[in-house]
Parts: structure tokens; C-alpha cells; sequence
């Protein structure tokens, strides 16, 4: 039987500077944990501060959304860092996102790598390796959120992280239970009410319905909504009023 | 009667990726206290975890040393940021070298700004207040280190927050006890043996003979050396040398 | 007699990566002059490039919009910049954004300072020559858009550039002609029929009715119109519309 | 018979504000083409426009080291840049030194990728094409200084233009002609009697003796001088003089 709970989560605060991107004031009243950019990808100090106090305050988690230091590409360019530095840089963004969450009377509970840097952990050891060092040497210890079956969920187990599996309402799956890439036809859904659907099998059945049509089983912890698409405030409230109405309780997994 | 214990703190940590400047090795054997970039002037994650685990292994201690975010003019120059901006920089950077300064098993145990940053702070009273809440926000609370009588020292003590004063032995001071502005000749002492004698004359007697020959009383528990010339080492180890066969203790303030 | 003809020019291109900020594709269909972003404070290589293709396809000048170095800050933070620095700076986006714009079949036909250098330069007689000396280092010789005795003109002049000035229809006058400065009450004009009013009568008449109610000379040759505010593109094209219809003929004036 | 006529270029002006890393006063009175540091790996505007003065008054040919947007790495991190984005990046920093050079009294006559860009540029036909996109972009019509057989060399020459083969006197050779990856042992040579002897070989011969002992061909036009080792300087001038009393002119391609 599947555990009727669910976690929301949307990377928050990805605006820099004058530039401004995801609506953090309305998704952190729709979801319960926000990854927030900590400078590498996007966020600069302020908006950190600001997302965080906006979290702590509506009790929403504050999880790290570490990347590669890479304002120009959004952290969307996947680099060939090499472990030690890869190691440090993720371990400084967890260490300045702490501060503000601290001011706010919370604490960053958990990690969760952005981008290029996260679909490279599904099969880089190394860099995953190489991330999850970057989350010890942090101190925390804090869980690892990502895909179930990623090279960073078996760093992190061998590490002695919890590790928390995701899944996505709005991407297809193969009949194996991954994600279909992006570069594939239908690898994305766009309908909201299909998003919608998705988003009550997953959580309440911790199924899906694959590209080929099967129903394939995918346990996950936390749903990732997007928030940086117009609308993305609007369907994750959705999201969240179906799945209450389905008897789903939506919480926090930190 | 002047206590006859000095603390001897340098600028470190002030390399960026392939780029090096300080000789962080030479320079731990000799301070008491380590100012370490933390990468908004100068100073990546893996420059600043090297260095707090070489300090931490020696016993020195570890303190922020904050900055605008400059890394093309080394935060050498001056700029307007709003307080509410500054003040998170300032968080950020020092929650970043904490986690660096813990993984070592030590603590970042006072801040103290950097060059343009410095210098503003001794005069302009909402910086000084900006840099003092950013000092807040990241916890702490930690000492600030600057010069008597700043802007600075008087915004940390109306929060709360210990301050030290740091003198300068390779500087020319005025009959009033302030520094002689760069621009002035005569304004930086480049005779090892005067910044030698100026050292144990400050730690000693807490008096420095200013420019116009008059001996003038300047009290600081910290002497700053610095460590970006040729030969920055090599006369650390002779100020510190001879500050010890005067009977003088040298020792951290943190 | 006024001379019936007006240019129009606005910021564009002031987006960075991920980051879109001004609406450049329908600015570009209204507005004779195009301040291009050139990477320090907004503007990314791609960003510079399409809006040099799209301006020249539509026959709208490329002026270069030189910045401080701040992507953090937008450039409206004034900056302690040396003036050897500044000017190679300059020189560096001029050159920079020239590519695109020869790329485009078409040239860089005028330089203007943005946000905090543009303020700058107006009562800073260093940092003016040191922005004319890198115009002149980029060859040109580039005619330098701004604001009518400031600094910058008195230097472009000193030179031998060309100076070209520009009023804002958005913003309050003195008696004495010059800008009402933003922080004091009434500075801005937000209300759309002011400002086409005010559009009308500073390139008809060369007057524009100051905060006390005088009617004051200024003289312009461009009007600037600002893009980075929502319904920006809108008025600007009323503003155009009723140029034309009160025979204010709308070309830039390079 | 082999042309004895050779290039010598080394990586200059890789320094960044207030870091300096090469000799470029020294190696400037040695190598006849100088690759420059464009702003993306290193490279400051102010030390571009140092390096172009120097190089013009001595007759060195001014070339664009072009990298990827990554100070933190010194361009030694291959990134997955999108072919758009990579071309409009090349373009902007060749255009930035032309603006130098031409201020000089030169030009820009050459382009060279640096570090992680050139070393994919070898393979990575998708790269390699956007590489040359951007020289197109940016005019010239430009020289492509690489290694010969290389995918950027190809895409070049799709382009129709001039390639300039590279070879490298400090680096092992395998029996085909290519080099011996870093990784493996004896990959670099560090004796400077060999790097002497293995230049004047590869200029008046068109040979190099190849890890395994082959006498092998391999034609360049240019040999590339490493600039940023201790001692690199002095090593450049005995290669020059052993050249040129071998009988072998030493002369840029450009």
C-alpha cells in the first residue's frame, strides 16, 4: 500500500539581481519545500534572504539547489569540473544559503544539485561522488533530494545521506520507470489536466502511465513542479487542490 | 600599562582558480590570525577550504574577510551598494567560509572587510551599519576587526558586537593617531627595520612616532602584516621574531 | 525655430542568458535608436547579436551602452573605477558589440553611459574623460549620446566627438533646465498623457514645463524612452504616433 | 625539403586585474605571434591593451585566445555550450582585442582556442563548427592556429579559411603523429636540452621523435612556447637562438 503523503517541491529565487524569474511569492504559498538557487546558477544575496524569511515564515523547507558556477548558461551547461573543486564549490553554496535560513529561524534541510550538474549526477559517478562530498564536508547532514536509481542517490547512500526520490508529473516515462529525454518526442507534458492526473497517480498509487501506455510503478517522496513557465503558479495550485481532494496529505519530507 | 600580548592577523586566501598571490603556506607559520577571502574579491571554494584546514592545523585562527563583489578590481574600488544589498553580501560570504572554517574542525571568529570596503567603512556610517547587519545576519556574533575610532567599530558596538583594533606598523600615522592617506608621502614605511621597530614600539608601549615625529598613543590588540609583496614572509617572521625576545606574547585576540 | 525632427532611443538588449528584461523585438519597431547592452551590466553575446540583426533589418542605430563591470548590480551601482581601467572597459565593449553590429551589415554609430556611469559622468570630470578616452580608443569616431552640459559632453567635445543630447519626457525639469533628481517628490512622470505631451512639446518647441511650472528651454535631439517597465513598448509607440501626427518628423540622428 | 621558416607562439596577457600570470614583457621580445587573452578565461581589458601596445611596437603578431566564459577555471573545463551561444561568445571577445590591437596600430591576424576549447576542438565537429562560426562572425577573414587533423582545422577550411599547423616541442608524440595524451607517462617534456633539440627538429626537418623512438613527420608552421611555468621566458629565447643558428628563420604566419 502506498503511503498517502506527498512532498511539493519548485526551485525558488532563480532571478539575479535585477533580473527576476520564478513568482516565489505565490508557489511558496502552493508548495512545501523550496529549492533555492544559492548564487552558482542564479540568486544572488538578497533574493536568498528573501525567499528564505518568505519560507520560514509559511513553513515551507528550505532545501539548496547547488550547481556549477555559471550565471551566463543558468547552470544549464554541463562542465568537466574536477572532483576537489566541484567538491568545494558545492559545499560554499550550501554554507551561504545556511546563513540566510538560519537568520530566518530555519536551517537548510536538505540538498538538491540544479541543471546540467543534476542530470549529470543520474550517470557520473564522479561528479556525483564529487557533489555528495561537497554535501559532507558541509556538515548537515543533509538528505539528498534527486532521482531514485541516480549515481547521486548511491554517492549519498554510501555516504550515509538519506537520499529522497522525486518524481515529475509533467515529464514522460519509459516503460522502465525513467524519464524519456528531453530531445524526444512527447517527452514532456503540456497539458495541464494531464499534469494534474499524473500528479494523484503518482502520489497516491506511485504509478504512471508510460510513453508505450503501461502502467509502471515510481515511488517517490516529493513531486518537482516547474516554476519558471507562465501559469507555473496557477497549476501547482492546482496540483496541490486535487491532490488534498484525492486524500493526499501534502508535507514536507524534512 | 600596555598588556604585553599582540595578535598578528594577514590578508590570505587571496588567489582566484589558477591564479595565486599570497603565500598562504609561509605566512600560517608565522600570524596568529588569518583573514581569508571569501570569493567576492578574491578567493574560490577550494583556495578558502586549503587554507582553513592549514590554519585550523596550526592553530590559527580564522576570521572573513569581507568585500564587495569585485573580482576584476580585487575590491579595490569603491561602490555604492545599497545597504540592504551589502548587508546580505556580507552574509553570504561569511556563511561560505564557515563551512570551510568548520569542516576544519574550527569557527570563523571575527570579520573584517576588505581594501574599498575597509577604507569606506571608516567614514561612511550606512555602510558601516550595512556591513555590521550583514555581521548580524550571519550569526555569530562575531568580533569585528578594523580601525579604532571607524564607523565600523562604532556600528558594531551599538549592535553588540565586540570589536578590535588593529594598528598598522608599516603605515605613517598623524600627531592625532590617525593613518597618513596613501596618496601622502611618506605614507607607507618600506624599511623593514622601521616597520620592525614601529611593530614592537605598537605592541609594546601601544605608541607609534608619527610622521611629524611626535610619539603618539594608538592601542591596538592585532598588528596587520601584509602578505602580498615580495619578502611579505620573510618579514613576518622577523616582526614576530623580535616582538617575542621583547617579551612580548603574540596571540590570537579570537 | 525648432527644428521639426526628433530621434528615439531606448535601452535594449538588457537581458542576460536565461534572463529576459526589455521587450527588444517590439521596441525595435518603434524607436530609431537602440542602446545595446554590451555584456557588463546586461547582455549576453547572443542577446547583443540578435538585436544587432534585428535593428539593422529594420534600419534602427546601434549605439553601444557601455557599463560599469556589474552584472550583480545592473550598473547602478557608482563605481571607484580608475580611469586607465574605465577607459580600456569602454574600449572593450564598444569593440565587443561592433562584431554584431558589422555582423548585421551595419556599424556602432554612437556610444552612451549606462545607469550609475551615465549619473556619474554628468558632474565627474575624471570619469567623463576616462569614458571618452575609451571611445576614442575604439576608433569610431563614435558621437557620444547624453545629457547637455555634463561632463561627458564637455569631454566628448574636448576631443572632437560629436555630442548628441538627449531629454526624458518621463522625468521632472528645474527652472534651470536640468533633471529634478530621482529621489525627490514628483521627479518621475507616470501618468502615459504627460509624458506624450511632453514628448510633443520637447520636439516641437524645445521647452518642456518644469516642476515649478516654468516652461524651460531644453533642447534635444533624441528623446529617451524607457523599455524595461510593463506597458513600455505601448507608450512608446503612442509617444511616436503622436510625434508624427503633430509633424515631428522621428529619425536618428546617426 | 622542409621551409625553414617557424612561428613562435605562446599564450599572453592571462592574468586577470589584480593577478599576473604570464611573463609578457619577456616572452613578447621572443615569440612572433602572441595569443591574447580575451576577457573569458583571463585577460582584463586593460591588460589586453597593454599586451597589443607591446606586441605593435615590436612586431609580434596579435592573436585571439579564445575560451570558453570561465574564470573560475581558467577555460581548462570543458563546458557543453550550445553552438549559438559558443559562435556569438567567439565573435564578442575577438571583437574586444581588435578594438586593442587596432588601437595599437595593429590587428588582430589569428585566432586560437585556449584550453579546455581547444582540446575538444580537436574531436568535437559540433564545437569545432560553432568555433568557426564565430571567427566568421567576427570578419577577419581570419587564420585558424591549431593542430593539424583536428576538427576545428576542417571546419576552418569548410569555412574557406587559412589554417596555421601548430606543433609542440615540450609535448610527446605517438608513431601517427599525435600527441601523446597528458594523462599517460612521459607525455610532457621537462628537459629544456630535449624541448631545445625537438625544436629545431620539428623546424628545419618536419620531425619529432615519437614516444616509442620513430623518427615521425610532423609539418607545422608554428611551434607553441608555454609562457606560464618558472623559467618559461628564458627557455622561449634559447629555443629562438638555437633556431636561428640552426639556419631557420623565425617569422609569424600571419
Amino acid at each position: 500500500m502506498t503511503d498517502p503523503v506527498i512532498d511539493l517541491n519548485a526551485d525558488l529565487g532563480e532571478g539575479f539581481g535585477r533580473w527576476s524569474l520564478t513568482d516565489d511569492d505565490s508557489l511558496l504559498s502552493v508548495v512545501t519545500s523550496a529549492n533555492v538557487a544559492c548564487g552558482f546558477h542564479a540568486g544572488d544575496p538578497s533574493t536568498m534572504r528573501r525567499v528564505c524569511d518568505l519560507a520560514a515564515e509559511r513553513g515551507v523547507a528550505v532545501g539548496a539547489q547547488v550547481s556549477y558556477r555559471d550565471l551566463a548558461g543558468f547552470g544549464r551547461r554541463s562542465m568537466d569540473v574536477p572532483p576537489d573543486e566541484l567538491a568545494a564549490e558545492i559545499a560554499y553554496q550550501i554554507g551561504a544559503l545556511e546563513v540566510f535560513a538560519r537568520a530566518a529561524g530555519a536551517r537548510v534541510t536538505y540538498v538538491k544539485p540544479h541543471g546540467a550538474l543534476y542530470n549529470r549526477c543520474v550517470h557520473d559517478e564522479e561528479q556525483a561522488a564529487a557533489v555528495i562530498e561537497g554535501v559532507r564536508l558541509a556538515g548537515g547532514p543533509y538528505p539528498v533530494l534527486g532521482l531514485p536509481g541516480s549515481r547521486l542517490h548511491e554517492a549519498a547512500e554510501d555516504a550515509g545521506l538519506d537520499v529522497v526520490a522525486e518524481a515529475f508529473a509533467d515529464r514522460a516515462y519509459t516503460a522502465a520507470g525513467t524519464l524519456v529525454p528531453r530531445r524526444e518526442a512527447g517527452a514532456v507534458i503540456t497539458d495541464p489536466d494531464a499534469v494534474v492526473k499524473r500528479s494523484v497517480a503518482l502520489a497516491r498509487e506511485a504509478t504512471v502511465t508510460s510513453l508505450g501506455g503501461e502502467v509502471v510503478r515510481v515511488r517517490a517522496r516529493s513531486l518537482c513542479l516547474h516554476g519558471d513557465t507562465p501559469g507555473a503558479a496557477a497549476l501547482a495550485r492546482r496540483v496541490r487542490a486535487e491532490l488534498e481532494a484525492a486524500g493526499v496529505r501534502v508535507a514536507a519530507f524534512a
